[in-house]
């Protein structure tokens, strides 16, 4: 791990431009790292890449940051979303890090029959998406969408895109170790003889997905249900697993 | 998921036995989901299968528990270690929550040169164990070994057994993304290639493993390193995506 601090800013980035820090941020810097004028850091702004910066000037509540040499060219993930039907706070947050890291390049809180009406913060949500990006070493910051609610989402849904479900066989209290009679393929199967494109994996609420909404998914021409293995997972489990496994079988973990 | 509750217990379980449930467990059932005489339970002890059983007796703070069939036999997981450094405490409790639900066999905390020396209690990861195994549908309860030294580690280990070590590049400072000289193949290619024998992953410390436990590793002959993509991965995460992975290819999520 790279020991320069790294930010997520939100002016444009160019070869000598100084630009102003503020807020939490200008707090982390200076009050918590005790950064001075002249110590190094990194920026980037999901638009024009990563940049060597160093401190120009310091006050009591602001910074300034003058850029040096671009570092690296803007670029993204794959074209990879992960919906994820709203868990309980502690659970959503570490979804969500975690979902940065595994290279997600949308997340998507969607309602289903079972979801625990938690209200959904998008702007926590987003500033724990843009920590870990910095954190990460991603040039992007996924885009945390508001909650939708599943049915409409399906209904509009791009055809040209795969929603890869995770249809834990336990859904209606049935045992996942009960027979194959109607299970899905392990996911890796599933992936291997997926082209090349663009993807979501759909993750239900703990409750699982009522049986209606199930035989709906089922039904639908662009959906891929996929199994993960005989135990019965948590929903941020199943997540991390399925973003995993996409970015190795067909994401940017392949060389 | 199925909402019978499900309990680890450590008696023999055969049909017919009555057996004591006290101290957390108890107020648990009794008071938390408030069961009486006749209500539904499961028990596993890691030995003898999964029993139906049901509640048979209440007092203040001790039930017992009468069994009635066994509704699954015995079974255990695929032949594979975590071997983890020891982080914070959350995300260390974290990790063991999720390494349970993936089906890791063992869990074995190890100390590297750059593990932050908290003390590893590994009394209370396997209370994290049981409950993960409890929600997860394991009828085994992964062991939770006392941390131990790398070095020594290495020094007995049986060949036999593949270790697994996920290297990322930007151990040293340097950036992932700045060159493949000496890089680890992909994960999902290293297991491909790699036959049915038991396996161990092995995740370094936030800090990374040092140069030096980088050189030693990589020499060793049972050590197959991998990479794990073009992002920084915090290490719980690195550990649960290597699970997922060698379960897809290697373990019980194949079909």
């Amino acid at each position: 791990m790279s020991a320069t601090p790294r930010l997520h800013v939100a002016p444009d980035l160019g070869v000598g431009a100084d630009i102003p820090i503020d807020g939490d941020q200008a707090h982390y810097l200076t009050r918590v790292l005790r950064l001075g004028v002249g110590a190094p850091v990194r920026v980037f702004n999901g638009r024009d890449g990563e940049f060597e910066a160093s401190v120009s000037a310091v006050t009591k509540s602001t910074a300034r940051l003058l850029l040096g040499d671009r570092m690296r060219e803007q670029a993204t993930v794959p074209d990879l979303w992960l919906l994820f039907a709203p868990l309980k706070k502690a659970r959503t947050d570490f979804l969500v890090e975690k979902a940065v890291e595994l290279g997600a390049a949308e997340l998507l809180p969607v309602i289903t029959e079972r979801t625990d009406a938690e209200t959904v913060r998008v702007d926590r949500l987003s500033r724990i998406a843009i920590e870990a990006a910095e954190q990460t070493e991603r040039l992007d910051v996924p885009l945390v969408r508001e909650a939708v609610k599943l049915e409409p989402l399906l209904a509009k849904w791009g055809a040209s895109r795969l929603l890869i479900y995770a249809d834990e066989a336990g859904d209606e209290g049935g045992r996942p170790w009960g027979g194959d009679a109607g299970r899905a393929r392990p996911m890796a199967d599933v992936l291997a003889a997926m082209g090349d494109s663009p993807a979501a994996v759909l993750i239900g609420p703990e409750g699982g997905f009522s049986p209606a909404e199930r035989k709906k998914l089922r039904d639908l021409p662009f959906v891929r249900p996929v199994g993960l293995g005989p135990r019965i997972l948590r929903a941020e489990t199943a997540a991390l697993a399925s973003l995993a496994l996409w970015q190795s079988i067909r994401g940017d973990w392949r060389r």
